[in-house]
């Protein structure tokens, strides 16, 4: 959104020191490190040992290493991070990175840890005001305006984390709505209108008359969402009101909890975040629970909708990830992030005889994108990405970012929206690939950044390209070395409401036998992010998943957790054989894995939907099902948003690690205790894999209870 | 907005935690002392020495040691905080309430400074994600997710300050503009419109049509500014385009700086200060320069029309200030906020001589209401209060509110909005002070809350004044003693565009030339708040309001600086004797002091309004103009979205004490510097009031330069 003026001018003012940061010049080794061909010096494959095997161990080999490896619970900080990377991609790059001193993610998880402050831990430090900072403590128990620690630590919940990360998919499912119009009113613009059907279902559920052209449709359904985002706080929200279920409805206009326009509700929020404004500690947290509301039904539901719409409902398939499918002579594209409306464009683009002949021309033996992050686990679960040529499959999860680029291979990395390290153009300097944001939205320092123009996406996805091509006769003109990991796992994903249930012969009816046999338990998704804390890196998900289907419980993944999936084979069908016995017999009878793959964290929207479908089928709320929320690795502020968002919809939401918020003991016990008595779901905070494999088990054998079900 | 049941089931599961904390149960003295009669113990009169004079000295020997006592510059730590508090009325309640041992603002102030974090300070540390919090230092350059110092320090800027002010600026003018709503729709609901022709001026600015019935267009112009506040951020802002200045809007063009609706707008700014999202520092503080002029445009400016269409534009008149104006047998009924809608109401319904008498009724000598803090700046300046009965006249500024409370004279106070401190139920409680918040987006803790329905004010303000009945009936009936410092301070107030410009006669031509000619050198807008600092509390306000009007610098103040003013003399006609020759001479021919009270800090929209009509006159664009903005002793979160405002309109702000910025000299340079040479204006931090007048006058004398002015 800057003018380059201001960028020019700024740099220009800022001279040297601006030279400096564009250069990164901080005090780590190799940072500032300039020649294009240093990288090569470290591309030395290291070897490393799973279960005796040093060299080329196959997938099956290194899953047998995992299971292994988690068992003997080696996870302690000496080990650190080499026994909490159980992706054998990230192992081997890890060492490589490390070895040459180079800045990344778990080498400076270790730095922090000796300066990490005790009052920040619990939130009981505030930055907001001139009279600060201040620290709340047994000595000092109130900061200088007079707060005490519950209105501390329940506001620091609300501004740092709650309002971010509900602004954040709320946006999303905005520029989602404005891709819909444009279709609607270009379609020659880029992204088409591929599930007419589901607009009309929609459509018609919002009240619009869905028996007009389609595309006027589009453009209709388009505003109407745009409309619903931009409403007052003060009038309910009208996507509420057409989507939610209506025990649920019922309940949250009882409690004050229905909610307005999502970006008034957050300026209000934000409003009552002010120094010597709201001091009540509930307030805050009923407005995180308001705003996990908005987060729903203006954000990552409608989202999901909008984006199916454009790109195709999700169809169960077969697929690849990791770094392995990178090729040395193919121009690689990366793309990262969330919000995958350009990305797709420039998948028909590569996918086109065209484009891929263009590659062969400067010899390179063809072009393909692979995505990555949810960017990725969305692109490769949509029916319109299937069969595409030009597209490679899924790389890793947001912890492998700088590990990926490392290997010299990536020509392009293109970007929208989050989880894109700041890092990055160091990364990108150090081995030759081509940085491009694709919506202002996000910018990265010295990075080149297109506008979000949905009416000329076809246009700006054909300059993408343009760069990879560049990028990769540059590497190759250089005679740049690469090094690739060899490793990639088989997965089955494409989950979601309609394919589970079309797998299912068109109704959830099986599936529901199922639980109540007891063949399957109970549900749990296992979504969010992966950390890099002791403990975690993918570790802390694997175990638990492990032990939810041994215990018959089936599990929905999205977000990093379903790289962490992938990785380690449990969405491979194979991986029944390490279910409990009935959840192994009905997938077998299926032939699906069981670990279904929703996809991105964004899917979440689709995991509720599956839910409200299974409520709607028992005629129960849905509070009621034998479901469990798991984001045993949480990192950011859309994971806080969403772990609202099921505490509305009335889950049990398990979260790992803890949150700043034990500070407060009414905050703590607000939001572990009372908002279930209220009729809304809570929080569990839980560390231990063991226990909290354990707590989902309970509280799902507690609801098949209440149920009737034995 | 939350439901009672909410609060009642939170207060029953959460036990004797919540009852602890109802009672206030934390470790200072006295702090649960819940005995409504141990308060009369605290009142003895302290004599303070003011120059020798102990006993009963008069505002003219508290005037006169003031100015002493600043010469003295005697603001250290040793003496604080009795040689930073100038205001008398507090300087007596401050050592009542020290010494009783109740906590207050001041002790909790030097309470925080030994455990004060210097990573916070410098803006260095981070508490956005799971994997922190982080801290930089120059051994640990980056947080774990790869942040610099310049991005954290950009980053904790917005979430923390811009996104927070902003949102509570755009939020007021949005409840001002519900409330003309409702006063169009049921012209009996309270508030009525008193201002018709200011009315149609903006309304036919806006390109409405005017001429229609008034109520008709009081709801077409609150609809036009509520749709505006709520467009998307991606289509430039209707009110920005009707009511800025022409050339500012060709910059902010230029610049990518000209907003869309400002609630979007804070949603895409929290989006982007999301973990792993924007990371390109200046980014974020452009985003912090169009946030100011949605401030100004959709926030301030907006909301001073609205408020003068309800109220009635600002006229000039004498009135008084501080707690003197407390009456030990009326019904005290104090005001706090800074959104004066229902106050008004009550106000106008306790002037009646039905209320009046209802008060003697009980033994009262009637009932007053009284401001304080910006509601109070706002009241005391509106045409519609002048002559009302049941006005009282003017409290002080934030940081005497406990100390109000203090003298048990208080029976109701009422108060929306922001600037009521976390710990006024404390001290309702001990005091017997009834609290009542009479907008939702306002709750303390244990305290009623009143909905705001605009539609329905006279019967709340009804409702507020029965409280107020009751409260002195049980004052009265338990016998409790009060104390009231006999302190208070005549001022002239009610300055305005309008009122300035009729007392010159109907045009600027009058000040203009006066500033041409040379003897007023240019105009200072002394604004903001006042914080508890060593050398602060008022005293850094006051020294360099001195120091300009002897520098023949006009002092335009809105906000606790005007306050300060009041209570030292500054607004006073006769402090004409202290300007320098030239100013003097003016103020002396227009009978007008030296510091023109523009009222609240949210009457900074005022200012801007007068310096664009001064602009104008000279057809020059705003940054030309011989003027500084000062903030001497901001505060908060509101303060910093104003000097983005102050920074968009191409002026200087100076600001004191140091933000949380200084751990960049990226981001200390965008704003000091870089900003400026874009035409935008730039901020200046400076402690030293010395040196800090030295840079307003040098200021305004290049600007003078500039025009060609000597």
């Amino acid at each position: 959104m800057l003018d380059k003026d201001v960028k020019d001018s700024y740099n220009r003012s800022a001279g040297t020191m601006r030279g400096d940061q564009t250069t990164f010049g901080t005090k780590l080794t190799n940072e500032d490190s300039n020649d294009p061909n240093t990288h090569t010096d470290i591309h030395n494959r290291i070897n490393i040992d799973y279960n005796g095997i040093t060299k080329s161990p196959s997938m099956e080999e290194v899953h047998n290493w995992q299971r292994e490896h988690i068992k003997t619970n080696d996870q302690s900080k000496e080990g650190y991070p080499m026994n909490v990377i159980i992706d054998p991609a990230m192992r081997e790059m890890y060492q490589v990175v490390h070895d040459s001193g180079l800045t990344n993610v778990f080498d400076r998880f270790s730095q922090q840890q000796p300066i990490q402050c005790k009052f920040c831990i619990e939130g009981l430090s505030c930055q907001l005001c001139a009279n600060g900072p201040c620290r709340i403590s047994d000595k000092v128990p109130r900061g200088t305006c007079g707060v005490d620690a519950h209105t501390m630590v329940a506001r620091n919940f609300v501004y740092r984390h709650v309002t971010i990360g509900t602004s954040a998919n709320i946006f999303h499912c905005h520029q989602a709505a404005r891709t819909l119009k444009a279709a609607g009113e270009h379609p020659e613009s880029g992204l088409k209108i591929r599930d007419p059907e589901k607009l009309k279902k929609y459509a018609d559920m919002a009240g619009l008359n869905a028996n007009q052209p389609i595309e006027k449709l589009a453009v209709e359904f388009a505003q109407w969402v745009i409309n619903d985002i931009h409403s007052p706080y003060h009038i309910h929200s009208k996507a509420v009101e057409a989507f939610a279920p209506t025990r649920r409805k019922d309940l949250w206009r009882k409690l004050g909890l229905f909610p307005g326009g999502g970006y008034s509700e957050v300026a209000y929020a934000q409003t009552r975040c002010m120094t010597n404004f709201t001091s009540e500690p509930t307030e805050f947290l009923m407005d995180s629970v308001r705003l996990g509301v908005a987060n729903e039904y203006q954000g990552l539901f409608l989202l999901d909708i909008i984006q199916e719409i454009l790109m195709g409902t999700q169809e169960i398939v077969k697929k690849q990830q990791n770094m392995g499918l990178l090729k040395e002579n193919m121009i690689n594209v990366v793309t990262n992030g969330h919000m995958p409306l350009l990305a797709h464009v420039a998948i028909d683009l590569a996918s086109t005889d065209e484009c891929q002949q263009r590659a062969k021309s400067i010899g390179a033996d063809g072009i393909q994108i692979l995505g990555h992050v949810c960017e990725g686990q969305q692109l490769i679960n949509y029916e319109g990405m299937h069969n595409q040529k030009g597209y490679g499959g899924q790389e890793g999860e947001w912890l492998s970012q700088e590990y990926l680029l490392a290997t010299g291979a990536v020509d392009l990395f293109m970007f929208d929206y989050n989880c894109t390290v700041p890092t990055m153009p160091l990364y990108a300097k150090r081995f030759g690939t081509k940085l491009l944001s694709t919506h202002p939205v996000i910018q990265l320092q010295g990075t080149e950044t297109l506008d979000f123009i949905p009416e000329k996406m076809k246009e700006q996805a054909e300059k993408a390209l343009d760069m990879a091509f560049e990028a990769f006769k540059k590497r190759k003109s250089e005679n740049r070395k690469v090094y690739i990991p060899p490793h990639k796992s088989d997965c089955m994903v494409g989950f979601s409401t309609e394919s589970v249930k079309k797998a299912l012969g068109g109704s959830f009816k099986p599936l529901i036998d199922q639980i109540a046999n007891g063949n399957i338990r109970g549900i749990a998704t296992i979504v969010g992010c992966t950390t890099a804390r002791y403990g975690q890196g993918g570790s802390n998900i694997f175990k638990i998943t492990k032990g939810l289907i041994e215990n018959n419980i089936l599990v929905l993944s999205g977000g990093c957790t379903s790289s962490v999936m992938e990785y380690t084979g449990l969405t491979n069908p194979n991986a029944a054989d390490e279910c409990g016995e009935g959840l192994k017999a009905v997938c077998k009878q299926l032939g699906i894995p069981p670990v279904l793959s929703y996809g991105a964290c964004v899917d979440i929207g689709k995991m509720t939907h599956t839910a409200k479908e299974l409520a709607d089928a028992l005629n129960v709320d849905t509070n009621k099902l034998p479901l469990v929320i798991g984001a045993p690795e949480y990192l950011e502020q859309k994971a806080v948003a969403d772990a609202c968002t099921a505490v509305a919809l009335g889950w049990l939401v398990h979260i790992a690690p803890v949150p700043s918020i034990t500070g407060s003991d009414v905050v703590v016990k607000t939001l572990t205790e009372t908002t279930e008595s209220l009729g809304l779901g809570k929080v569990v905070v839980e560390l231990d894999a063991e226990k909290t494999i354990k707590i989902y088990v309970d509280h799902i054998e507690k609801k098949r209870k209440e149920l009737g079900l034995n």
